[in-house]
């Protein structure tokens, strides 16, 4: 149990590097008799393909999907769902300098003091790359949760120091950014032209809604519905902080303001977030997480080699200005694994 | 499994409520021939009872712990630690009046939703009193790293609005309030006399630094160090929000400021909180939670009650104005039990 | 994770040492609202008491149980069921010799070799008093099973080389032997009455028959219903050897006279046991495990202590000479829940 | 958590059915720093291919191994490992008829039964292609085991109703059937073609040693190194009992006689099958276990159909008289991916 495998009765494993031959991810504990084809995951995958708008990377990702197994003539079966993506359009050279150098703010110092060994190409199992099993997962998750009427979306709240300051979801889908403020949007989009000019990358916020969750989703004291969101989230590697409901701000709130009266149509607000004791009650689930800054910039940075001394160095190659547009489908992926395990898991309770 | 163990290899399970006979751990995976004595774990309960301060609840808990396996002449065996402590000093008669009713900012109404049932004494499982099992397996976890020289320190570093503009370590122990801020400590004493008189609640924020962490603990891709710390925080019933290394702060920040330049003597600065790619990195690790006020109030609330019609009703009984004392505590012992699990899971990796 | 815990959904952890304080279980996962007293686990405890017939040990363990949480009102709440038992009646002088014995046919040597440290005091955590925590689990699975009509039945097929001839389900309650045919009971107790005499002890074979399981239980293809059966047996101390169905018969068998037909009334005979491809088929679940003579005999034994010196010794203190009719409540016990646990698992799959 | 992984520490998760596109299997927790190659494997699946012998089939499985990840220039970087065999002559005509018949002896009814849904092609998911990722896992774990000196044998040891009567290693692999008794060899072939003629098909015992095996090694309770061994033997499709030791010979024996006395050499005999109280005592590791004949005859069989209609059909396609060699190599990985599970768990207790 090296950490690959998420979930408990909807249960994912991926595998693959970035430069390796191929990445996939295997999904155990679907339902069966469900309809899935390629295509329901491509489309997730594609959501998620950089190279699409202003700052992202000019790296041509086809990522096709090919399902391996568990599916038989368009249904679902029980039996394992394999998933594979061979790796195309991969060319190590520039990374060949990289092999005994530790980049900043990436995971080669980390890997290399872990395992002994690491492949140094394209962050090897620490890339990016590895979010296409999540998403691949998460679009069979999503399919589970459609049949239950429960809706995941996602949408950026800040990028590169601006915040929305209004949500209208039907912009959500109308730009790469995923921003349902258009002003917002167009400011964003101008920031991360001119920090790609000068070689820098941005952070920002991702905030996701759940809609149409029953109560009853959850299983305390540990495996709390939003301790299972949190990790799921924050093993997405760009997420450094994360809020339910009203998050940090209950900090200065007084007990009298924080509680959400109940009423006879249900909860008057929603500073809970949707979840009480770790256990969904009915109300929309709201998630808030911070993404920091790609890594990879084009300014010269100065770190050590594998045999300590000090080095400078440049990224070359292709890299986004922002995780973001990425994140936003990744964050969807896993909340809507964490919801499928927290169902499935909830229909073992009740009684027939 | 629903959902009342945590952990790997080093994995606790924690049972009780609030009102019943009693409440404990179980402690699975325990490494053999480590000293521990009832006194070890007596000390760390002793730092989360309530009782000592300002704004604290009068109940004297005395929360005796009975280590029942495990132990033989001073020293763990390898077999599971069962640590029991009895409920005493139990009034249940407040609580009566909340038998159908679901109380706002409480578990009461998804409890209800999710089983079916509920012990509506003292809020039965969703009762902070279920942190006492969490509590002595933290006492047991802190012994295992004390061995590896890692030591984790919280403290608070904001209450009832009231943040802390310094942080001096000797500063901590010296109030209940855990603040490392004098000044600040003497305000939040104030604040919380004064909504003590109103019978409202604070919220508040705390951070935890973890020293001594060596490199190479945490497991990607799902089992990060900061995703496992994530769960095991977002998990204790109050915490609502939670930040490694610079938190939400990287959403406003360039990939230049953000990496961590990496010299001889190791990272130049600490923004990662001390996890690169899910794995420690030996710098110090750098959490920080914010806590929402305790939902039980003694104003007026509205709510409804098990028929569905609009109930007014008051808490009476004794209550903390704010969790932060005790959440502090509550913390460590999460936190070393993660890095503990953590700690064994890297040792099976090692070569001999 | 040291081992001490077992199931998926319906999860046990036991936890206690023969000469300790107290030994327990803690369940997690019982399915709420159902009715559940402490006299329903005691008289499963009392099933497994010795010092009731013949060849069995005076001890006389009263092992009160006492639940601890998780029932509210007489009925499960979902959350865990602690039970607890205290040790009474424990003189551990007898067992001062054998602190640097390694005794044959015991795990003295080998929880040395593995910790480094054990409880030597009638066999710390490696005692048959651990079963405690599995019956009561057991008896708690029973519960859950009946609800669905499942029924589990033991019996003492062999006992000191005496096989039974004929089942007559009826003759089972009986005598503390749980023999199904009267005339080999008669020989069975004759024969213990001799080999007690001798100073020494016997073996035997147990049958299981579960009666009612609807088709469909299982998870392939590790998970199977028989592999899990086979754990769970094969993890009770002194089994040997597990069959399902014909088990070591079908080693001689063709092919055509292994297979099952089916007819439209179900199978026609039932050699698979009522497991297919690792699901339950509807039919009986047959199994028989073989069970090693009790390790502590009267006899003279040669043996080594832990400075590696020869060393006679004879076991003193008071012995059962089969736990033949202990070993039947226990298998009991494994098999309701691993029955438990995936009639849950199977509803987590089910279609509402 | 559809079953499809086994293993706490060392964990692979299986995938694929016979007539998909691909089987294969995920490892998890593999140690880094360890020489593999595809070559590694693949001589081990080379092993397990049918077509080869007298009472094989001709099915031409060529089963070539790819690696798709975990690896880097020919050592384990930690990362899982992925292996991938992609399906090749496959002819999924002759299930055509098959589509609404449950096949005696075969999974078709009770996979049905679960899932409402089944591939019927070549049995699906229970096929005993399945075996293809176990192999390939175990070939893994075998690497890891050479590393600590710890080797596992297999061989056969009754085929048909013909017995071994002496034990010549050195005969293993001179044949397919991994015979050690080169008389029992010939007669078994013999059997074999006369079964053959016949349409009928064997079955039969393996036995497997393990010698190596440092004490220490398995957890108790429930996690005993024999209790994982049963589960793992049980978990293959054929198998239908298991015996450690000496298995259901200690039913009939008396305790002094079953007792391994321990002198300063050494345990002086092996009835406990190198394992106390689940845990390893570094004599050698004894199993046995009882294979049923392949339920793919060629002679008509009586069955009902989907409609619950009776129905007659004879099995035509290409199938083995017997499979014991195949269950040989797989009864190997299964050990071998025990025991290096039990290893790292045995590895983070251990003090440093």
């Amino acid at each position: 149990m090296g950490g690959n495998s998420f979930g408990t009765l909807f249960r994912i494993t991926t595998w693959g590097e970035s430069h390796g031959k191929a990445l996939g991810v295997v999904i155990d504990g679907c339902p069966p008799q469900m309809k899935l084809s390629e295509e329901d995951i491509q489309k997730e995958m594609d959501k998620r393909r950089p190279g699409q708008g202003a700052g992202s990377s000019p790296r041509k990702e086809r990522d096709r999907v090919e399902i391996l197994s568990g599916i038989f003539e368009g249904k679902s079966t029980g039996t394992p769902i394999s998933i594979l993506v061979r790796n195309e359009d991969v060319d190590s050279t520039p990374y060949e300098e990289m092999r005994d150098l530790f980049r900043p703010g990436h995971a080669d110092f980390t890997y290399q003091a872990k395992y002994g060994i690491r492949d140094h190409r394209g962050g090897g199992r620490a890339s990016a790359r590895e979010t296409l099993g999540r998403v691949a997962a998460g679009a069979v998750a999503k399919r589970v949760l459609e049949q239950e009427n429960i809706e995941i979306i996602s949408y950026t709240a800040a990028l590169g120091g601006i915040q929305i300051d209004t949500i209208d979801f039907g912009e959500i889908g109308k730009t790469r950014l995923r921003c349902p403020d258009h002003q917002a949007a167009v400011a964003m989009e101008k920031r991360i032209r001119e920090v790609k000019r000068q070689g820098d990358t941005l952070g920002g916020i991702v905030e996701i809604v759940v809609r149409g969750c029953p109560p009853g989703l959850g299983e305390p004291v540990f495996d709390k519905l939003e301790a299972d969101l949190a990790k799921a989230l924050m093993s997405i590697g760009a997420v450094r902080g994360i809020e339910i409901g009203a998050g940090f701000k209950v900090a200065g709130m007084l007990g009298s303001e924080c509680n959400d009266p109940i009423g006879q149509k249900g909860f008057e607000k929603n500073d809970a977030g949707g979840i009480l004791g770790g256990i969904s009650n009915g109300e929309d689930i709201l998630l808030r997480v911070a993404v920091k800054p790609i890594p990879s910039i084009h300014l010269e940075q100065m770190t050590i080699n594998a045999a300590f001394q000090p080095a400078k160095f440049r990224v070359e190659g292709r890299h986004d200005v922002s995780a973001i547009p990425r994140i936003n489908v990744v964050c969807e992926a896993m909340v809507a694994i964490v919801l499928t395990d927290h169902l499935l898991r909830q229909k073992a309770l009740e009684r027939r």
